[in-house]
């Protein structure tokens, strides 16, 4: 059991309640990216430094930029700033990203003789990864229980498209590719990166993190019965061996596996903005919390037609079963006042 | 109506009675990229050129291009080779087609003030696009109605993408931005082009295309009200206006809108890969022609494999109604081969 769950009163635990289907007074809400670049105190601190990964690896200014939202937009709830590429990276693959472009991977996997030297299983993730579980350290005792704080990694299938891809791809045709010409070593790698998944969430758990989530950011390219193979099932090996606090899972695009989606024992499902909640919610029956999902672009609209919109959304759940979010990452040009009005339109909402 | 299609008596006419309902002895097959850079012949063409647009605007070579599959892999239907992004550059909006990068149009549309400059209706599309309809001509003609013709265009909301976003895009935000910020000026744009996209399609028509298809590739990233009222409610006033030959609908990513998708009056719709057939079945009903979507990734695997995934498809067709297809256009390494045998199990199935 995560000690900080059971030894901290949270003034704010509206997530996890949510969560795990208890009574909440209201919605909780918080934003994919929130730490980031819409902030002008994170460009401060971006701005100094080398890159995108000495902010990752640096547990102290790491926690500073979890924290910024929660002071700054008033979330109910951080999430530690990390990337899902520190898995491969631990397991061997470096990786550099690209200002503007993303990120690069030198090396990829394209055969057997590439496992042992580029998808590692066997080192302890406190050694590799020390850097992520010190900086959920440093942000619990900093938050103090003001919010829950979120742990997550990439789901096993996205992780794999990076390894073999090696960088963002509109298709992943390569990673799609070695599904069909060599299957037994598409599964061996995505047993090695579920394995190493397991451990590094564990250990965030253990830090701190009261929450994880899962991100499969890339779900939408497979079709059903690929992504049961290949996707569905190495996330249900995941979320079945933690059970110490409550797990969402985000499959991006996955719209014809939500039945099966359904089916994980896991306490929320990430809803991407082009899912109909009313929709999926009938899919997916009474038992699950949904989180999201205001398109991300609607908070390029005004103060009152974000009102607007924010509201349309709190008035089409059926249930107390929710955790607002927008349905993807915010994006970084958007102005933080108006992330603001949404935030105060969810907790101005009357249940 | 279109005198090729009174005049002509098709040696093979499998495509246009199956987009029809109409009964049909095996099933029509053809693949969306087909004229391309898998084929050896194909690449002879392109490679003695300055360029991509080269080949589209030389009518002659075009049609040679588009000839090379019927010849070569024996497919059941011949499309014009062109490219969408035609109807932006005749409304006033170059590009280039930049190697290994995509499009790139050096002015976008940003206000009200770039449409009379960047979004021009007042043209004959026979003056600005005359390439295209004299393709057409020659093909129909050498085809001498071996196999049908398909002429197409973009759906009016991919095309507003790239007029707007400048360029290919994962999220495509600016245009997205665009729906919320200045509805006005997104739907006077999407009329723009609404308008433009009809006369040529009619051109097309006109000059000897037997079916027409209409690619909303950008579909995917609209939600289901959005994409009501950005995206189909313009896909349906073309659809309205073509009643001379047959039209497809490829909305590729719109699994959410699959039910209204499913109301438009048209007689094919496009599946891709990750659209379960017998889902989509369940909710279109039988009126209507579904054409795909043998993931073009299936076609690395080998020889058997091929002929099982596309036999696997083929047993899950419950009707007639069907045209076999890829979900999405033919990667360009794939092996001609391979395509050979994709084809050739569809045309020895037995119905």
């Amino acid at each position: 059991m995560n000690p900080y769950l059971c030894a901290m009163n949270f003034k704010n635990d509206l997530l996890l309640r949510a969560a795990k289907g208890e009574d909440i007074e209201r919605y909780p809400v918080w934003l994919m990216r929130q730490a980031g670049r819409i902030l002008p105190e994170y460009r401060e601190i971006r701005n100094s430094l080398s890159g995108f990964k000495e902010l990752v690896e640096t547990p102290e200014l790491a926690a500073e930029v979890t924290i910024q939202p929660v002071d700054l937009l008033d979330v109910d709830a951080a999430i530690i700033f990390s990337d899902i590429l520190v898995i491969p990276e631990a397991m061997g693959l470096e990786y550099q990203m690209i200002e503007k472009k993303g990120p690069h991977f030198e090396k990829t996997i394209k055969g057997e003789s590439d496992l042992e030297k580029y998808a590692q299983t066997d080192f302890d993730v406190e050694d590799r990864l020390g850097y992520v579980t010190e900086a959920i350290k440093i942000t619990t005792k900093e938050l103090d229980g003001r919010v829950p704080l979120i742990g997550f990694a990439g789901a096993p299938w996205t992780i794999f498209c990076y390894m073999v891809e090696g960088s963002g791809s509109k298709t992943f045709s390569k990673s799609r590719k070695l599904l069909y010409t060599n299957p037994t070593l598409a599964h061996e790698l995505l047993n090695r990166i579920t394995d190493v998944t397991i451990r590094y969430l564990k250990a965030q758990i253990k830090a701190g993190a009261n929450l994880v989530q899962v991100f499969d950011s890339w779900a939408g390219i497979l079709g059903t019965e690929q992504y049961q193979e290949f996707g569905l099932k190495y996330i249900n090996k995941i979320v079945k061996s933690i059970d110490s606090v409550p797990v969402t899972v985000f499959s991006k695009g996955a719209y014809g596996s939500l039945p099966s989606i359904a089916s994980l024992n896991c306490n929320t499902i990430g809803l991407d903005w082009n899912m109909n909640i009313n929709h999926v919610r009938d899919i997916v029956g009474e038992n699950k919390t949904l989180q999201g999902n205001l398109d991300p672009c609607a908070l390029y609209a005004s103060h009152e037609e974000i009102e607007k919109m924010t509201k349309n959304m709190l008035n089409s759940f059926k249930s107390k079963r929710h955790i607002v979010n927008l349905g993807h990452g915010v994006y970084p040009d958007i102005d933080p006042e108006r992330v603001k009005t949404f935030i105060k339109t969810v907790k101005n909402y009357e249940i």
